[in-house]
């Protein structure tokens, strides 16, 4: 019996240690970069080990962890929700722009620009409380599935991003989110779909006021944009947040530029991570021309700097969780 | 040396098991009903079981984990600060506010209300990087003496306190830090006087910018105030920043008032503690009257609300963690 326990150790241990961390990456420079990374920031004996507590990593979300095409999916769950609450009172569709909305009309609200957007945000997202917020957002995943792929919107979370996650914290580092997107939005899913709880998710946020009226004090979210957490503002966050510099930054457009920046040009090992949109097989591909995800500085800038370029086609073997 | 070895053991165990988590607290129904309540969450058995996870525990700062009088220790530094940035530029002092400042008239300061107070931390704190303030901050921290009781301000951290903080800690707690002070000023020195690190602190915080003029990105303080982190302020930071309610909160004044009011309406076991400075011999002893620290609402709505009040002289063995 002995014996036998004995066998079974020293199989599982070099067993253990060559399992794949990144299944779903091909066995490219890219994957080598990223291992090497982890690997000499963990070593004790390394020259570039890094304490656990300041194995911080943070993670752009729309276009790096999960795709963005044909438009933010915030912006879909936002014209859903305007047309659900326009069922039950019409009179809320109190303009064009929002009626545009609630018809689905995309284009009108591209043409729309920035006034357009905030209008249809405020409009959907504010006035509820944050439990009543995220129970629209709930119910939404549950039921909206993707024009494209068929697939509901959390399943379109890339594969081997969600590895790449799971193996950092394997090995002691702490998976932040750095988004653009809602921040009351992206906790409804976030700790299911990434592992990443609600207090290590930074985006995006409205103005809360804090209701005592009749009945428990209550969180209540009100019209307007307080802070954007995109370009400089994802440092900014990140500085007043977090309060450490990250050690590795993973974004997909010029919107994460200055997060990538700040975090590579910190002193010791560093990593800044670039998925570029170049599958239109079995994804889509963009990057320079493309309005959602526009990226010009990080394929200019970002080898000079010593980003990794993710090649989505080339370096994933599969593209989304879900799906076959 | 087996049977010395497994006495030490059978020794040991029940001793931890016994040791008192709290030394500083005396014997008295607050110190039960805190432990009451650590016990409640934290056993699998109980009906109250809490997991790890939803374990948050917040602490505001001044009054409550260290001492706030004559005057709130940051404004002390702001003072300080600026008298030694006008030794090397005079001219930063432009104002008659800023000469009183400089000059250490806290009277002037006070009588010039808020509008004085944002001019002395704009000249104090703005204008450098995050890195470089809290520079200034460890150097202070380093020299300056309280003018009672001659200790470094670092010291009067409330040992009593700081042993909940780990007492709750070793208890699966996550410990937090939600104050009206400065967040990069608190972030200076609260992991080692409390073991809370920079991402569990919450504070007020100024604006900041992401420079990257010439040489490395650096973020710099701007002036003015971003956002206050006092009374409604708590809640709504808290929700933003953790995104759970917690399940403990700890205070001293009214501007702690919503954020006990908040945590203790949850569901389930919830713990507000105030603490009362009743102690005129060993700290201070004030509440409805105080200009800093002011108790009024607490005082009158908390014990009805379910909340422990710590009555500093009753409670306390011992008030500061340094000194004799």
């Amino acid at each position: 019996m002995k014996t036998a326990l004995l066998a079974t150790a020293v199989f599982m241990a070099p067993f253990a240690v060559l399992a794949d961390p990144l299944p779903s990456w091909t066995e490219s420079d890219t994957k080598t970069r990223i291992i090497e990374f982890v690997n000499a920031v963990t070593d004790p004996d390394s020259p570039d080990y890094v304490t656990p507590a300041d194995r911080i990593s943070v993670f752009d979300n729309d276009g790096t962890l999960w795709a963005e095409q044909p438009v933010y999916f915030q912006l879909t769950f936002a014209m859903d929700r305007l047309a659900e609450l326009a069922n039950a009172d019409p009179s809320i569709l109190s303009n064009p722009t929002l009626e545009a909305a609630a018809e689905g009309d995309l284009q009108a609200i591209v043409d729309g620009g920035h006034d357009a957007l905030i209008e249809v945000v405020n409009a959907s997202h504010a006035g509820v409380s944050v439990e009543q917020f995220q129970d629209s957002v709930a119910n939404w995943l549950d039921t909206a599935r993707h024009p494209d792929t068929g697939l509901p919107y959390d399943q379109m979370t890339y594969q081997p991003m969600v590895e790449l996650l799971r193996y950092l914290r394997d090995e002691g580092f702490r998976t932040y989110i750095v988004s653009g997107g809602g921040l009351h939005f992206m906790r409804v899913f976030a700790e299911e779909a990434y592992g990443i709880p609600p207090e290590q998710i930074l985006g995006t946020y409205t103005d809360t006021i804090y209701e005592t009226g009749d009945g428990a004090p209550a969180i209540i979210k009100a019209p307007g944009i307080a802070f954007i957490d995109d370009k400089e503002g994802k440092p900014i966050n990140i500085e007043r947040t977090i309060g450490r510099r990250p050690i590795l930054a993973g974004g997909n457009s010029d919107g994460d530029f200055a997060m990538l920046e700040w975090t590579t040009a910190g002193s010791g090992p560093r990593l800044g991570i670039l998925v570029h949109h170049t599958d239109a097989q079995r994804e889509w591909a963009y990057d320079r021309e493309s309005p959602i995800g526009k990226l010009v500085d990080g394929l200019d800038k970002g080898p000079e700097l010593g980003w990794v370029i993710v090649d989505m086609a080339q370096d994933w073997d599969r593209i989304y969780t879900g799906g076959d």
